[in-house]
């Protein structure tokens, strides 16, 4: 492969927008590089019109970041660079710098499984600027891609109600690495298994798979095909019934089952993969039935989304598991999350924290300012809100009346603030990287599905539906709240 | 990096869908495994609704087959495996037989560049049938992806009518992969440069950046910051000047445009990223030239796509170069090709070709039987039409008036055939692999570049059209037609 990143390589440094180096550089020249920032990555809107997203790709990014280096041939091609005046874009010197560089920021992050939601730091990296600045692209290219798929998955399996999803995404992938990743983002959302076998074997997901329809073509009828393929994997028996016809393909899976019952095997089910799968799934539901054979599953694949088996499960389709491929890996209908890192503060000259923003006449697209954190607030199992607030001044509004936190309207800042009920909660940003060395933290990926499922049981079913989500409660600080109002009005009147 | 998969990685084997696994064991047990077959990579629509794509992804594929291994982890890792009883998936012999294969097929492709129609073969595979089946799922994933963005691209160059497309995608693309290939296609499709510093690296593309708003947003205002760049970066001068208002931003660079004057250097140029860009464009260019900087630059960027950019122009923008990340790099409006790979025929016991194709209720999806060539027909320098035929067989019809050859609707096979214009024409699959070695051909990707801005250069406007284009004229030879419509009767008189 030409196209993959492996472990160990000396490339990780150039996985990054040609901007990140040439600011870099500037900072390296003005003598700005170890000035402290803070920055978060954000997204603006919960991807497939949805309430809610999955945090995904920490793991994997913070391999990168602590795999980060430029090595010698990197830094010669560099040194190739020019500007417009044919001189080196880049001095020795500062080629010397990334040479030696380690990525040495604390890295808080929502761990994977997570439920994330707009406007929330999903990771804040804190350290020397031209560090934290640098890491952009390719924390943006792992993290938005991974959050996206788990949230899609956790999407198509709140569809499939429990019956297991299987994720089928490889050959339509944006590239292998999107697959790989894929698989594992789709497994932190809840799919059962891959037919992803590289995938099986780096992350540990289960696999599943039996015959296509190349098998049955290359014999000389279906039910020859079938005889051939029960007779090599008689314990994998999933037969493809579609390849002719669907129903006269379960009469022939029928017929191959009652030759491997005689053999002490059975049949494990068939596989639709064409046509109105609610009427042919009762079909050949009632065939396999009245066959005896009331235990081998029914599997439906073809083109499959959240909504499609949501329909498809309204209609009384009689489906035991859904194979789910190019609407999940490419996330079809909304192939980018469209995630944001933006700087939130740094130190100036004397060591003093400076908040910024970045303004937009639209007010989704305005940063918000400070060392952010975010504090989850439940009440009786439930999420009833959550507030970003600063971490270096902590939680600054309490209402008088209740002693709730008051959260104020990010998008309309002059909306009253509401006040979460709560009998409890916790930061949601976890320290994963401090000062570059990793945390004793437990990102496994196994800890990670479980996490999304608990959290997904804790939200509103009226934020999970799939039409109008209502919004789950999130908000600004008081102080944030106001420190932005301040920036944007003195912004505004520098312009 | 775990998401990665290296160049000389013993991996590439499990690339792969545990179905070509099992119907692997399943031809090795039945002794058919070095059966000869061919089989086609399709796709069954051009996409975007588009009248063509462009075939990309070639050599990384062809990389991939040659380095085809199953190491003894990965063994180790399907000996792990179990069916339903709980026995071994693969019995040992297999896991041997799979240690010791090499990719031994012919390979015969359009190279990259080639314009590509809907039902052509892009890459016909022929060889013992196990390897030209397990081969099936990374072909797709390259070849699908990498084809859907050269052809994306190619849309937006042509929106762009000359003026450069930068890309700009590695953050929002779909894994670092799906960036890295995403670059590699866009600049076969006619991007002029990349943000990538790693595609840069790899495949020599062009790179291009100057700073992001952060940058800004470090420093005490906007002018401060901009003069900051220019120290640090004379000759590579780009401006992003919308952080707080775009043609105040525009002013501050001509401010800055000055002092560089005054320096002996030369503004870039300013780049646009938010609001209305072809009245901002208008205003900019307006307040350049009359600053005395009618050589400065306008790159605008902002979601754009080939209809945002086609609108821009027509609107009458004075821009430049034109950003492209996000909808370029995942294909927004249509993240996956949806490429098939279809068994065309086998050789039966007695070693005769056997051809086969595969049903379905829509004729867009029946496969077409044979082992498949494509002559691609021209007259006056423009394309006319391609036909697809059986190359065992050669061009069997030949029109008694004209002397043309005959061309048989492919989703239509009632309509009566039609005889392109035609005073030459040429095969597209070219042999790329003999017997898994590589030939003589010009893979390059400069060479892909070219061939797809001449390939584009000789099509009709009509079929290149975003809205509605006429199809280009593709079809099946007599001889192929014919077999199909017996092959489908056959199957419908079985079922």
């Amino acid at each position: 492969m030409t196209d993959g990143l492996a472990p160990g390589t000396m490339e990780t440094g150039l996985l990054t927008d040609l901007y990140q180096l040439t600011m870099a550089c500037g900072y390296w020249k003005h003598g700005h590089a170890e000035r402290e920032a803070v920055f978060h990555l954000t997204f603006r809107r919960a991807p497939f019109g949805g309430g809610y997203a999955i945090a995904g790709g920490l793991a994997p990014a913070l391999d990168w970041l602590r795999g980060l280096r430029f090595g010698s041939d990197d830094l010669a091609y560099l040194a190739t660079l020019r500007d417009r005046t044919g001189a080196a874009l880049f001095p020795q010197g500062f080629l010397d710098y990334l040479g030696a560089l380690r990525f040495t920021c604390t890295v808080d992050a929502m761990l994977e499984g997570t439920l994330a939601f707009a406007h929330e730091p999903l990771v804040r990296v804190r350290g020397p600027i031209l560090q934290a600045q640098i890491v952009e692209t390719a924390l943006l290219a792992i993290i938005n891609y991974q959050t996206l798929v788990a949230t899609k998955a956790a999407r198509v399996c709140q569809a499939a109600r429990g019956a297991p999803v299987l994720e089928f995404g490889l050959r339509r992938a944006q590239g292998v690495d999107g697959a790989l990743s894929g698989s594992r983002a789709a497994y932190i959302g809840g799919v059962a298994a891959t037919s992803n076998v590289l995938a099986g074997k780096r992350f540990g997901i289960p696999v599943a798979g039996t015959h296509a329809h190349s098998w049955v073509m290359f014999h000389d009828g279906e039910l020859e095909a079938f005889r051939a393929y029960a007779d090599a994997m008689p314990g994998n028996c999933t037969l493809l019934v579609d390849t002719y016809d669907s129903l006269d393909g379960v009469r022939h899976a029928i017929a191959i089952g009652r030759e491997l019952r005689a053999h002490g095997h059975e049949l494990a089910g068939v596989r639709l993969d064409s046509g109105d799968l609610a009427h042919l799934s009762a079909e050949a539901r009632r065939l396999l039935d009245d066959a005896g054979f009331p235990d081998a599953k029914i599997v439906a694949s073809n083109d499959l989304d959240e909504h499609l088996i949501a329909s498809i499960v309204d209609q009384g389709a009689r489906i035991d598991s859904w194979g789910v491929g190019t609407k999940l890996v490419t996330c079809f209908d909304q192939p980018a999350l469209g995630g944001v890192y933006k700087l939130g503060a740094h130190r100036d000259a004397r060591g003093a924290w400076r908040d910024v923003l970045k303004l937009s006449e639209q007010p989704v697209k305005i940063s918000n300012p400070g060392v952010l954190q975010v504090r989850r607030l439940r009440r009786d199992g439930w999420l009833t809100g959550d507030i970003i607030y600063d971490s270096e001044r902590g939680l600054t509004a309490r209402h008088a009346g209740s002693g709730g936190i008051d959260l104020y309207e990010i998008e309309d800042p002059n909306r009253p603030p509401v006040t979460p009920a709560s009998d409890g909660g916790e930061d949601l940003l976890v320290t994963v990287l401090e000062r570059g060395a990793p945390t004793a933290v437990d990102l496994s990926l196994a800890s990670a599905r479980t996490r999304a499922a608990a959290q997904l049981a804790q939200l509103s079913p009226r934020t999970k539906r799939f039409l109008n989500p209502q919004p789950h409660p999130v908000g600004l600080d008081r102080h944030v709240h106001d420190r932005k109002q301040q920036l944007i009005a003195e912004a505004r009147a520098r312009a």
